[in-house]
């Protein structure tokens, strides 16, 4: 016997996992393998119907072990795109997402499917990690204007030629390139952005600080892998778990490093380790995210809730004969985790697909 | 050639471990290790030296995965009492390490190491996760006073004949069992069991909740390996980090459950997740043990202090050409984990030798 393709094998592997699940009929998928092959003999690759795609996408996120949100897996629009050929027509779709996406705040797990990548070619490339993110800027004496996560990508619009406002929260350029082709930069409309200010439900001061956020997170780094299929370019949305903005994006060292000056706004004693000013100053930068985003009318989770969200993914899976698959490293949030169910639950980080997987920074 | 035995093969590469790291002379270990193999012949065992036991145990502590606290490895104060034979004799050295160990408050890290296992035995068991411990009592309404994770422990010594007070805080007999021998229970004197009232700095009411914490955090169930050898009674102490009383301990569902409690005395909204009175209460709860230690003279790290001494360890022991093996989820604390530099610390789960490995439940 002739030995099948890799390409192959990995089709027929999602095919059946697709034709199983969506209770398709046996003949018609031999008829679609039988195709498949075909196409790949002629192209090495092939291309897949709108429903194995969209179905495809739906698992991929099921299958992400780092993702404690996948309880509404089954609900996520999927924009097929493949047909676009200019990182002119991909920006002007990807604006598009972003609004339709965010939804006035009442945000839609969204992803958006561009062109695969053509069989032993680059796929089309987001240079941005996320849609949308803050410019970070290196001042000569080596501190950081903005978000210090960014700083490198920064210099890189720069260089291209964009020129930021200097602030704390100036919105990167999105660097779109076509395979083989060079980067172009294009402006995301402020209209499209939408951002929330950071207030306290009890300190009224918090608004000085000055802070706000984007209201999307859309990840687009990511590489969309389905039946052997790669989509480099393939960026997708959910809304946002508050910790992730209050613990992590502002609360890290190693990004905007906010809570020494809240600890200080609240009168904690941060000379001494045991007042615990770091927890404290957490909790309620927390609860000012989880406030402003509420206030606003923005969709967003607190950990709590996801977590018990994801127990009962957990246990519906289970009914319907699947394990979840988690990287409990990620998935138990960053905060108070031992109150959380997630912390106390053994997971298996088990790599299944469909699925995302990173893609390698594009400019090294 | 003869392949060498199991046993043969661990012992030298503890001893060529031992030399080296000690700096002893190349011919002595040679000597050794024929010293060794010649015992083993005779007895399918050998006997540690009094110093290889020693170095044997500090090593063994250095690789444990699991444990935050490591910096402090090379002051592991070694107990060999290997000549002891009755389960009273065991009993009384306990109680003694205990008191010397617990040192008025000023702890000092000890292990006390028993009789090694026989070859295709069992070894000297105690039946106690920890030789301080809290009774748990199942009630008829399914409810538990004291600490559920005790319950079946709790259960097992009534079997035997124990009478609890049916406190929250009753401290649990020691069950000890000799190899092949039926298990003996022993009430260790209060006088040397020190423990802390728990009261809060700002909140007075704290201390009407009426909860204490023993000082000593002594494990009890785990068997020490070094060289081949198995010491499965080997009882070993540190101190406490806060967060293992403030947030498992008591704060976890599945044991003292306190959270709701102090939430409600604190005047929190817990009917809204968007309050997180769980991660406030958590603090509060924290706070009160580090505040309650300190004041008590009793010593204990907050996590901050344990994941900073950690990260200079980390480095040290980069200086002297080793890895620390380490277990994320393990050593990252159960609070607040981002605002902690481990947490942001990728690090490699490997075993080494010597170290400590958790035994199977002894009733079962
Ligand atoms: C619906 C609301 C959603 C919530 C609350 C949510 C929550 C999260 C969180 C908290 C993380 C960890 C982020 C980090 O560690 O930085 C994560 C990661 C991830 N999620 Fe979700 N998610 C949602 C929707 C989605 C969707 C729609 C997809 C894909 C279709 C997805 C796929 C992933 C992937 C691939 C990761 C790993 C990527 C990374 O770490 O940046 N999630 N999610
Ligand atoms: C000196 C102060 C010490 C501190 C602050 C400390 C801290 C900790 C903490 C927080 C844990 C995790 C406990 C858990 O997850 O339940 C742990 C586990 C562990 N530690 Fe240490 N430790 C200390 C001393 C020691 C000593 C003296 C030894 C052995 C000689 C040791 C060996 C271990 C082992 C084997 C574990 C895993 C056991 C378990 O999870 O119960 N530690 N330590």
């Amino acid at each position: 016997i002739e030995s099948e393709p890799m390409l192959v094998l990995e089709a027929k592997d999602y095919l059946h996992l697709f034709y199983r699940e969506q209770s398709l009929p046996e003949a018609q998928l031999q008829e679609r393998l039988v195709e498949i092959k075909h196409d790949y003999r002629r192209s090495l690759t092939y291309w897949q119907t709108e429903d194995e795609l969209i179905y495809g996408a739906k698992v991929a996120w099921r299958n992400s072990t780092r993702c404690i949100g996948r309880i509404f897996w089954e609900s996520l629009r999927v924009r097929d795109l493949r047909h676009l050929t200019t990182a002119e027509e991909i920006f002007a779709a990807i604006v598009d997402h972003i609004q339709q996406a965010t939804n006035g705040g009442n945000i839609r797990s969204t992803i958006s499917i561009f062109a695969p990548n053509s069989p032993g070619q680059p796929g089309i490339r987001i240079w941005n990690p996320l849609l949308i993110r803050y410019a970070g800027y290196l001042q000569a004496n080596g501190a950081i204007v903005g978000d210090p996560a960014q700083a490198e990508l920064t210099k890189i619009c720069q260089h291209f030629g964009w020129q930021g406002q200097g602030t704390q929260f100036d919105v990167l350029p999105l660097i779109i390139q076509m395979p083989r082709q060079k980067p172009q930069l294009f402006e995301l409309p402020p209209s499209a952005v939408m951002e929330v200010p950071i207030t306290h439900p009890d300190y009224e001061w918090f608004a000085e600080l000055g802070l706000k956020w984007h209201a999307l997170p859309a990840v687009s780094d990511w590489r969309l892998e389905i039946g052997g299929i790669s989509y480099s370019c393939a960026p997708f949305n959910g809304w946002y778990m508050s910790a992730e903005i209050g613990a992590r994006n502002f609360g890290d060292v190693q990004r905007y490093n906010l809570l020494p000056a809240i600890a200080q706004r609240m009168g904690l004693n941060t000379r001494s380790k045991l007042s615990l000013w770091q927890d404290w100053a957490l909790i309620e930068l927390n609860r000012a995210v989880l406030h402003s985003f509420t206030t606003c009318g923005v969709t967003i989770v607190d950990h709590h809730t996801a977590s018990a969200q994801f127990m009962r993914h957990w246990h519906r899976e289970a009914e319907a004969g699947r394990i979840v698959p988690a990287d409990w490293g990620r998935i138990v949030p960053p905060l108070s985790a031992s109150t959380t169910e997630v912390f106390h639950q053994e997971m298996q980080n088990i790599c299944l697909k469909p699925n995302f997987f990173p893609l390698p920074v594009p400019w090294k």
